[in-house]
C-alpha cells in the first residue's frame, strides 16, 4: 500500500497518451501528453514511459502510477490480456513501465479508471453502489459495488453495452444481435440515421442537410436535433429510451443507487438522451415502491476521468 | 464477531418454518420445523422463537442466529421491509427474536442465504464470483462478487427475475412486460402450456392428460416431458433457452464463474431445462474467445440451503 | 342475382339483433330489434325470422336477406361453421332462415359485411382496395381487394387481429404471442391498464379514480385521458403505434388505397388512437416515395354497417 | 382479349433477357436469351425487341407478348414506375415494345408473373387463394385471391419481404427495421453467418472453410450445411423459422390454401428451411381446429416460371 498524497495517472488512448499528476482529492497538478502508434506496442511503452518519468522528474515523491486502457486486464493488473484498438496481447504493460521508471505500476481498465474517479471525485461522489455508463463510439461500463469495483471471474463484468435488449434485434460489433450497444452508442446513432435517411429522406432532411454530403453520423443527429429538427431530437430520445431500459436490467441485477453517465456524445447531447432515459428506466423499473430508485446523474470530470481514477486507484493499491 | 463452529439457521416459508443446528462445515446437526400462519406475524415470530429455543436448549454453545425469509431486508440486517408472502412491512423480526431467544439474530433474504451456502459448501465452493437461480414459481436470484453478496444501494440487487428480456413480452407480476420471470419460472410455465393448449390443443394432449382435467401447471409440463411427449419437451427446452439469455445478461454485468441452479423446478426438470440454457447462454454470450465462460452446475444442497446459509452469515457477522 | 331497390339486413349479435330494410342507397328505411339467447339457436333463428318477417310484411317488394354475424362462414354463405358468441356449429342458418321466410338469405361475417358498407355507402366509398379495421372487444378486420371481399381459401382470410407483431410477445385470446389484438383492443387496453396500475399505482391514479374499485377496463383509460391523465394518453398512444406497426404489415401485403378505422373504442377515442397510428404507420411503412400512401379514415356508420353491408351483399347476389 | 395459344413471355432481369414461345399449356416452345446492361434502358430495350422479333418470326400466330421485371408496374401495365435493379423510372416500357415489334406488349412484376405461373401451370394448380415466396437475394411475393392477382391501391401490395416481424430488428435495405427479409433471404443468411463468424469462430469453421477465404454468403452456408455442419444446419432452419412466422401473418392477412415456395435459395437449400417453416407456420398459425391449414409446396417451374407467367397473363389482356 502505498498512500501518498501524490499519484500519477495516465490514459493511454488509440491516439495519445495523457498523463497527469493527481493529488489525494483528485485534482491534476500537472499534465502532459504525448501522440501514440496504436501498432507499435514499443513506441506506446516508450512514449508513456517518457510522460510518467517527465512527471515524476517534477513530484519526485510520486510512488505509484496508475495506467488506465481500453481492453481485458489480467486479474493481479499487471497485464493487458486484451485491448480493442491497439496491439496489444498478453502485454506485461506494467512490469515495463515498472521497469523504464523505477515506480509501482499498475493497470486498469479506462472504464473502470473513469467510474472510480466519479465515485471517488466526481459525480458519483459518497454513492457506495454506482454505474457508470460511458457513451461514445461504444456503450462502456462500470459497476461499483458496496464501494468495490465489480471485476468478474474473467476480467469481463460490466460489459453493459452486451446486455440483449432485443431477442432478434440489431446487429452488434461483437457478433451478437439485440446488445445494448447496438441501441444506444454513437455507432447505433450513425446506423439508425443512415437507415432513416433511407425509409424517409423527408423526415431525414435537416440531418442530411448537417451531413453536407458526408456519411451521416451522431454528431449530424446531434447538430439537426440542436437546430430544433423533430426527427433528430425523436433520434436521440430514442437512444435514450433504449438505454433507459438497459438501465433497468442493469439496476434488477446490482441496484445502484447512482448512474453516472458519461462520455462524447453525453457531453454532444445528454439534455436530449437522458431525460428519455430516465423515465424509460422509471417506467421499466420492476418493484417501485417497495425499493429506492437510482439517481441518474452527468459525469463531471470530463476525459480526465480515466487519469484521475488510474491515478487514484494505483495510490490505494 | 461470534465465528464459533455452531449456530443456528431458520428459514421462513409461507407455511413452514425449518429450522438447524448447523456446524462450520455446512452440516446440519439437528433440524426442527413448524407450521406457520402466512397472516399472523405474531404467531410466526413465536414459532421461530419456539424452534431457536429448542435448538439452543439441545447446543447450548450456539450464540448466534441466522433467518432466511422471501423479501427485502433491511442494510443493517435485522428488519424485514417488504415480504411477498407473509404480512410484515417493516417488521422489526431480528430484534424481536433476539428479545425472545437472547441470541444474536440475522436476517437475510432466503435467495441470498442458499446462494452464501452453495457457493460455501455446496455446488458453488470456491467461485469468488457466482450467479444462483432459484427456478420455483418465480425466478429468484442471487449474486456474488468478489466473495461477498451483492446486495444493492436499496438491498433490491439480484432481482434476477426481473431482467426484462423481450421489450413488449409477457406480463409479469410485477406488472412489468418481458421480465425473465414471465419465461423461466413455475408460472410463466403454467401459463405457456395452458395457452399452447388453447392454440394446439392435439400438440397438448399429453399434457392435458397428465394434468388430469385439472388446470394445466408446470408439474404436469415434466411428467409429459418425462414420459417423451415431444411438445412437453419443447416447451422445457424453451424455458432454458430463454433462461440462457438471461444469463448471458447477467454475464454480461457481473461476469460470474459459476451459475448454480436449484430450485424445485431444476429438481423435477434440471435435466431438460439446463442443457437449453447451457446452449442458449453460450449462443448468446459476447466476447468469446476473449473471455472465459462460466460453468453451469444445478444445487447440491436442496431446500436446507437457506437455514444452512443463514447459520453461517449468522456465525460471520 | 336480385338487385332490388330494398333488401333486409340483419345484423345478430350476442345479445340482441337489429334488422332493417335498406335501399339501394344504405339508407336504413325501417328497423326493428330483437333481444337473444347466445346459448339458444333456436330462440336466435326465431327471433330473426321474426324480425325479416315484420320488415317483410311492411316492404313486400323485398326478396332477399342478408345476415351479419360473427364467425366463420361457409364459402356457400348459406352456414355458420363455427361462432364465437353463439352455440352455432355447422349451423345452416341461411337455409333455416330462408325456410321461416321465403325469402333468399345469405349469410355473411359481420366484419366484411361492415367494410363492405362503408365501401359502399361510408367513409370507404369509391376505395378498391380498402382495408375495415373494428377496434372493441377484439379486433375485427376486412379486406377488400379490387373491390371484392377477400375471403381466403378457409374462410379466415382479414383475421387481421392475428397478425403477430411481437415475437414472444403478449398473450392471445387464440393462444398464440404477439398477436395485435393483444396490444390494440378492449382487452389489450384493460389488461396493460392494470398492469400498469401494478407496476407503477402512482402514474396509474387518474385510471385508478376512474375505474372507482371496479377492476380497470378500456373505458376508464378513456376517461382519464379525456380529463388529460398524462398516462391514460400514453396508453392510447401506445394502443395507437401498435395499430400502425401492424396497418403497415397489412399494407405490405394487401396495399389498401384507404383504412377505415370504426368499432366502440374508436367511437370512444378514436382522436387519441388514431393520430399516433397515423404516425406509426407511415414510420413503419417500406418503400415510402416510391408507392402511395393509404389514407386513414374513421367510419361513418357506426353500429349499423352490419346490417346495412349484409342488405347490400344479399342485394347483389 | 388476346386468347391464342401462343404468346410470347420476356423476363428482363439485371444481367440478361429470357424469352419465349409459350403455348396454353404453358410449354415453352423455343427459348432466346440476350445480355443486358443494366445502367442503359435503351440497350434494354433494343435488347428485348430483338428477342421478341427472333420469336416473332418463327411463331407469326403470336399476337401478345408478357414482360416481368422486377419493379413497380402502373395499373395499366404499360409502363415500369421504378425498377430495383434497372435504370428505369417512370418508363413507358409497354408501350415502346409495343413500337419496336407490332405486338400487344403487357409488363408485370416479376414475382406476381412467376406466382401466376405456378399458378396455373405449377405446383399452385388449381389453388384459388395462393401466396408465392420467391427466395433469393431478398423475400419476393405475391398473392393470388380468388384466382386474382392482388396488386393493391398503388401496385405495391404483395411486398411479403417488407412484413415486419420483430420490433427493433435488423435493418432491411428499405431503410426500415424487422423485414421478413432481413431474416428470411440470401442478404440474411449471408449477414447472419458473417456475425455468427465474429460471435463464435470455432462454430463457424465448417462455412468459413466453405468460403474458403471469401466473404461469407448464403452459398457457403448452404455448402456446409450439406456436409453435415450443424451450425450452418441450424442458421437455415433458422431462416425457416422466420418465415413461417411470417408466412402466418400473411395466413392471418389472405388465407391461402397453398404456399409455393421458390427461388434459388430454395432450389439450393428448401429440403433444410421448408420444414422449419412449415413447423413454424403451424406453431403460430392462429385458429387451429377452426380453419383449413395452407399446403405448403416447392415451386415447380424454376426460372422459367416468370416469362412463363408473363406470356399467360399477356395472352389473357
Amino acid at each position: 500500500m502505498s498512500d501518498h498524497a501524490l499519484a500519477i495517472g495516465v490514459d493511454i488512448g488509440g491516439t495519445k497518451i495523457a498523463a497527469g499528476a493527481v493529488d489525494a482529492a483528485g485534482r491534476v497538478l500537472a499534465r502532459t501528453t504525448r501522440p501514440t502508434d496504436p501498432n507499435d506496442p514499443n513506441q506506446i511503452e516508450a512514449a508513456a514511459a517518457e510522460a510518467i518519468n517527465d512527471l515524476a522528474l517534477r513530484y519526485p515523491e510520486v510512488q505509484s502510477v496508475g495506467v488506465a486502457a481500453a481492453g481485458f486486464v489480467s486479474p493481479d493488473r499487471t497485464t493487458m490480456l486484451f485491448a480493442p484498438n491497439i496491439a496489444w496481447r498478453n502485454q506485461p504493460v506494467g512490469d515495463k513501465l515498472a521497469a523504464r521508471t523505477g515506480l509501482v505500476v499498475v493497470i486498469e481498465n479506462d472504464a473502470n479508471a473513469a467510474a472510480w474517479a466519479e465515485n471517488r471525485f466526481g459525480n458519483g461522489r459518497a454513492a457506495r453502489n454506482m454505474v457508470m455508463l460511458t457513451l461514445g463510439t461504444g456503450l462502456g461500463g462500470s459497476v461499483i459495488a458496496d464501494g468495490e469495483l465489480i471485476r468478474g471471474a474473467f476480467g469481463a463484468a460490466a460489459e453493459l453495452g452486451h446486455i440483449k435488449v432485443v431477442p432478434g434485434g440489431h446487429f452488434c460489433g461483437c457478433g451478437q444481435e439485440g446488445c445494448l450497444e447496438a441501441y444506444a452508442s454513437g455507432t447505433a446513432l450513425a446506423r439508425y440515421a443512415q437507415q432513416l435517411a433511407v425509409a424517409n429522406p423527408t423526415g431525414a432532411e435537416a440531418m442530411l442537410a448537417a451531413a453536407g454530403g458526408e456519411p451521416l453520423d451522431g454528431s449530424h443527429v446531434t447538430a439537426a436535433a440542436r437546430q430544433g429538427d423533430p426527427t433528430a431530437i425523436k433520434v436521440l430520445e430514442r437512444f435514450g429510451t433504449y438505454l433507459g431500459l438497459g438501465m433497468a436490467v442493469m439496476a434488477a441485477v446490482v441496484d445502484p443507487g447512482v448512474f453516472v453517465i458519461g462520455g462524447g456524445i453525453t457531453e454532444a447531447a445528454g439534455d436530449l438522451i437522458v431525460p428519455a432515459a430516465a423515465e424509460a428506466f422509471l417506467n421499466k423499473l420492476s418493484g417501485r415502491g417497495f425499493r429506492g430508485e437510482a439517481e441518474i446523474r452527468t459525469a463531471a470530470l470530463g476525459n480526465e476521468a480515466g487519469l484521475i481514477g488510474a491515478a487514484d486507484l494505483a495510490r490505494h493499491t
